[in-house]
């Protein structure tokens, strides 16, 4: 691993990326700002942004960049908010935007080919114009890139029943440093020749090589979908609500939360529907056929007896109505400070109510709220908490209580993140052992033995 | 790496072995026999067989085994078919049978902790006494342990819908050579701390460390299922019908085929129910509610309006029937010859057809006939080819037209396995690039830098 990486560019360095990337480099400040941060707000200092339109632009880049001893930041639409793209180590930032096509969608093989820049809002559209579903659906879907979903392992609403971006990638072509373009996996939906190195890519963090294209796996579509919002006393009413519905079997495509803290913010924010006995909400949605899907819900309804409020939707015009409380949760947040810690902690799911209730406590202890959704199904807490960065007794007390949360969830056998990734502003010792994270640099190591890519960020 | 393994035990090695497994290690020739060979029935050279039956004495063996330079052969059931557990360098067999305990069964958490040795169909089988569903489910489930469907990353029968043994590995705990337990995930279905060396375990056929625990993700079960069985007169009609029920939006939870000549043959071996106008079946299983299922059914059914033939069955009893003619081939085929080559090529969903009779043509070309079958949802292709070993002119014919098959696959970008691996049998560099094959064996000397696990085995 270097211990100095270049840390400006000479005149030679600059020449060689504007014949490199003609029309695709910028060393302007006023440019270079913008690639400085992500949706953490940490900043970085980046040397210069560049923007491959081919592959082949990447090999000559990632040749010159290991041999100059340059960091380099890989990047897609710049939202991660654990500073999973912030160049914390100067460097160049290197732009997936400029590799944004769909090269294919078959029906016949059910798969999908893509450069990583492509938005995951399109890639999904696309799918389902031609009757087939690419199920991974990150909350941010409209603002982020599949490659930025794939380097984080990205989860989102449909996590419960289709799983992650992970079980998705089928196939991944990368560039490593030196400038060796690499082909793993493929076409096939199963291929179990050699180490599974396509889907060790997958949550990697840039750390690995620079994706040039994605295979991704897709499903049919299906026809129909129907989602239920449902209001209880308290969030331990409503979690146990959901451990019927999936004890008698049923599997929802989505199992959303919301605690206490949510609907006060909610409530003082805007016009909500439910009665004021209603504290703790769940939202469900369950998918299949037009035929099916009323069974399903009806079947859901009869687990959720309960409750003490509903509002149902059958369709995607009646379901946004819903979904669209869940949504605004994040802006309204704001009313408690003007700047946040965001958490995605993710615990055992029989361990939601313990874990939300001793986070609850944690902040209480130190003078703050916690603001707590997320994906109940998959055990996938988010866990805010926002305060005055202009006052340094709450920014502190929320930095504290920040890292509490983080031990806490660990306490749980939880992880510190559970769609994020660790980016710059997770402290991944506290959770991985002394060993195994040895092991992981190791691996790092055999990718990228100067350690250029994505320098101080993931492991 | 080794250039030399140690080639026979010494007293001292043997005492060492008597007293760390004491009543748990064998080196009686009799005995080793049977370690030598799995159902590849290829044959190694076991110099001892240890069973242990705690992680500690994992770690000390595998300690002692690193210094002592021996070659170490995790075994499981022994039912690969493509020689993984055949110690083709000699070395210890380490059997995990004596640890196959089912440690826990959360319906919290849906996650089932098991050591590795346990018998899949007995996972299954207490999983489902809880109302949950490990879903992935090798045709050869009763005869394996779910430690060797790690170990290749088992397809099966649900995977169309459900995926493959990757899918529900949440958390593993393995010890290394010198000795070190590490353990990566947990409990909990989402976890993006660090690279994902867990799911890299999976398929990586022993190469990487002794599992001595496996954390497992699990689903509602499904309260009720259908199958139908539907005669076509070609494999080309059955095709296209399969085609227009992933259109129609349908993901069932299996879907097989059968060629021509798996008809041929269930026909010759037994009585069968369809008339002589079909030449090929389809078989398809769909699950979900009480409720659902028959709409399920009836909208696949409507798909398969083209058949000629169809057998339908709901619930296990009637399933089971259905199924059962499936179940036939491996053993009826055995009519074309005593001993079999088996392949179970990938490739793209949509060139299954053409991949079946590009193989045809490949066997006839050799005077051979070609029994195809298997996973069409996953484009896995069982291509097996029978003969007499005893004739030296059928088997290298039947030798050749194997290669020719696994060269046929790649052309269709597909994959030389879809699920029972490399193992010993498969020469993996005629699908790995050389770079992608380097890197593969520079993250195995990360684990093993002497090379003891498995050598010669995987890729």
């Amino acid at each position: 691993m270097l211990d100095n990486y270049t840390s400006s560019l000479t005149s030679a360095h600059k020449k060689f990326l504007e014949k490199l990337f003609p029309g695709g480099v910028a060393f302007d400040p006023e440019v270079l700002r913008v690639y400085a941060s992500d949706a953490s707000l940490k900043v970085g200092t980046v040397l210069a942004v560049v923007r491959p339109e081919n592959s082949d632009q990447v090999c000559e880049f990632m040749r010159w960049a290991e041999t100059e001893n340059i960091a380099v930041h890989t990047r897609g639409r710049g939202t991660s908010l654990s500073g999973g793209c912030v160049p914390t180590i100067p460097g160049i930032v290197i732009s997936m935007l400029g590799m944004d096509k769909i090269l294919n969608i078959s029906r016949d093989d059910f798969v999908a080919e893509v450069e990583p820049g492509v938005s995951t809002a399109q890639l999904q559209e696309e799918c389902e114009k031609l009757g087939m579903l690419y199920p991974p659906d990150p909350a941010s879907a409209k603002a982020t890139s599949v490659g930025g979903n794939v380097a984080t392992c990205a989860g989102g609403l449909r996590a419960v029943k289709y799983g992650v971006t992970r079980d998705y990638v089928i196939g991944v072509e990368a560039v490593l440093p030196g400038g060796k373009l690499l082909r793993f996996g493929g076409r096939t939906h199963k291929d179990v020749i050699g180490l599974d190195i396509g889907r060790l890519f997958v949550g990697s963090e840039g750390t690995l090589g620079v994706i040039t294209k994605l295979t991704l796996k897709l499903i049919p579509k299906p026809e129909a979908s129907a989602s239920v919002l449902v209001g209880y006393a308290s969030l331990d009413a409503a979690l146990a609500s959901m451990g019927k519905v999936f004890a008698a079997g049923i599997l929802p495509c989505a199992v959303e939360f919301m605690n206490e803290t949510v609907l006060e913010i909610l409530t003082k924010t805007s016009e909500v529907p439910w009665p004021d006995t209603v504290k703790s909400l769940l939202l469900f949605q369950v998918d299949g056929s037009n035929d099916t899907v009323p069974f399903e819900n009806a079947r859901l309804s009869h687990q959720l007896h309960d409750a003490l409020w509903r509002m149902e939707g059958v369709g995607k015009d009646e379901e946004d109505k819903i979904w669209a409380y869940r949504r605004r949760v994040s802006a309204a947040s704001y009313v408690l400070g003007p700047d946040r810690i965001g958490g995605d902690m993710a615990v055992p799911r029989g361990s939601i109510l313990s874990a939300v209730r001793r986070f609850e406590k944690i902040a209480a202890s130190n003078g703050k709220r916690l603001v707590a959704f997320g994906h109940a199904g998959d055990g996938n807490i988010h866990a805010n908490l926002h305060y005055d960065a202009s006052d340094p007794d709450d920014a502190r007390r929320t930095e504290k209580t920040h890292h509490e949360l983080d031990a806490a969830a660990l306490e749980f056998g939880g992880s510190l993140s559970g769609e994020h990734g660790a980016g710059y502003l997770k402290d991944v010792s506290k959770q991985l052992g002394k060993d195994e994270h040895a092991l992981m640099r190791g691996i790092r190591r055999v990718f990228d033995p100067k350690g250029i890519l994505n320098p101080g960020k993931g492991y």
